[in-house]
């Protein structure tokens, strides 16, 4: 269960009464005495002892850890999809863990998109959350939403930083993104997912031109959601591969 | 666009009224003379030529190829999730291509979850096939729903035979799945995903007696859609890896 920095007092202790605290009493059955593991939005995990449960709300004493959790080593810059799939997406990412979530129009998006709901932080932070609290992490994704992609990749994004891999998902590449990773041995990554009709010419060559490697996954069209938690899992597991050896 | 075999003549003609001739008319906005492609469910992939677009009915030419498009070499046996999470799942596992779906029961999945509309052919076969589409293949998942775990490994897996890798994943193994389709070199692979409270150490104990082999991913605890997506592609990746080395 995630609670935010302000919540907990000098001495550890909170009381919520939202629906965590319902979550607290209906779903663990939680007692007085009983533990319960528990973070802190972007900072360190911990465990709780239940001290009080009183009609709605419970009050938690709670011990963290000294360290932080670290902010995970993937980023991804992703052509705004429908909002039916960007709605699912927000926990699936925040489980996987992302540092930043790069949201940027492109050809092949639809305006509309960028009018809906599910890009208000009141929609998705708690589906993030939500996603955090399965996967155990603490580290909020950063989330920024970009009209343009020329001036994303021109201006805002920098130059490509030594030990960040980019990589520009194509599913006609030939390389790998085991093999993309492992080639520049690095430690992070950036990975560029586009739209369900691919990226246009002009907008794989300007980004292939800021430091992008294509890579593929096997030719076939996928959703993109099915594709960011795939391509994802692929990044992370290089990642994790080629820091073991 | 998928048809099935008895939709088609033996001179390869096709008339359809249904969904689909909605999408050739209004989303691809298709005229006479127009090609678009299709498949055969279970057949082959095509193209075929607009003849007519008559009210709301389109008659197509359909030109086949000579091979069928082979089954994918991948099987998941997944304890039943959530009716959401495995709503959300159907399309997915199409696409990512699956060559049997086994649903199976287990101590930490709900009872209740079998009683769901979406495990009823007519809710998931449209789902099935518009994962199909959007991938371009035309395997349709062979679906089957077992109640005892006991049983179906016990007695209607039969052996594990030459070729086909048994995969378990489990949170907190260390071998990858990379590492285990290397090196049994499989050509195909049997993944069993747990529910998201895990197997139980008699479950786990029962796979493992039966030629299942634990592979972890990162310790995560992801949905149950997150984590078969990401599995699935990792372990197709590893077994195209295998195949090219």
């Amino acid at each position: 269960m995630l609670l935010n920095p302000d919540e907990v007092t000098d001495h550890g202790t909170v009381t919520i009464d939202d629906g965590r605290a319902a979550h607290v009493r209906t779903v663990l059955k939680a007692t007085p005495g009983q533990s319960i593991q528990v973070g802190i939005i972007d900072g360190p995990r911990g465990v709780a002892t239940v001290q009080s449960v009183d009609g709605g709300s419970v009050t938690l004493q709670c011990t963290f850890e000294s360290t932080v959790v670290s902010i995970p080593p993937v980023d991804l810059l992703l052509a705004l999809p429908r909002p039916k799939v960007m709605k699912r997406l927000w926990a699936q990412l925040a489980a996987i863990g992302i540092g930043r979530i790069l949201l940027v129009n492109a050809a092949r998006v639809e305006r509309q998109y960028f009018d809906t709901h599910v890009l208000a932080a009141d929609c998705y932070r708690p589906l993030l959350i939500e996603g955090l609290q399965q996967a155990r992490d603490t580290r909020l994704p950063v989330v920024s939403i970009h009209r343009r992609l020329k001036v994303l990749v021109e201006d805002e994004l920098g130059e490509s930083i030594g030990g960040w891999a980019r990589l520009l998902a194509d599913p006609g590449a030939r390389t790998t993104v085991r093999s993309a990773v492992q080639s520049t041995r690095a430690e992070r990554c950036l990975l560029a997912v586009g739209p369900e009709g691919g990226w246009t010419d002009f907008e794989r060559s300007l980004l292939q031109a800021h430091g992008f490697t294509a890579v593929g996954m096997r030719p076939r069209t996928l959703r993109s959601d099915t594709a960011c938690v795939g391509l994802l899992t692929l990044v992370h597991e290089a990642l994790a591969d080629t820091a073991g050896t």
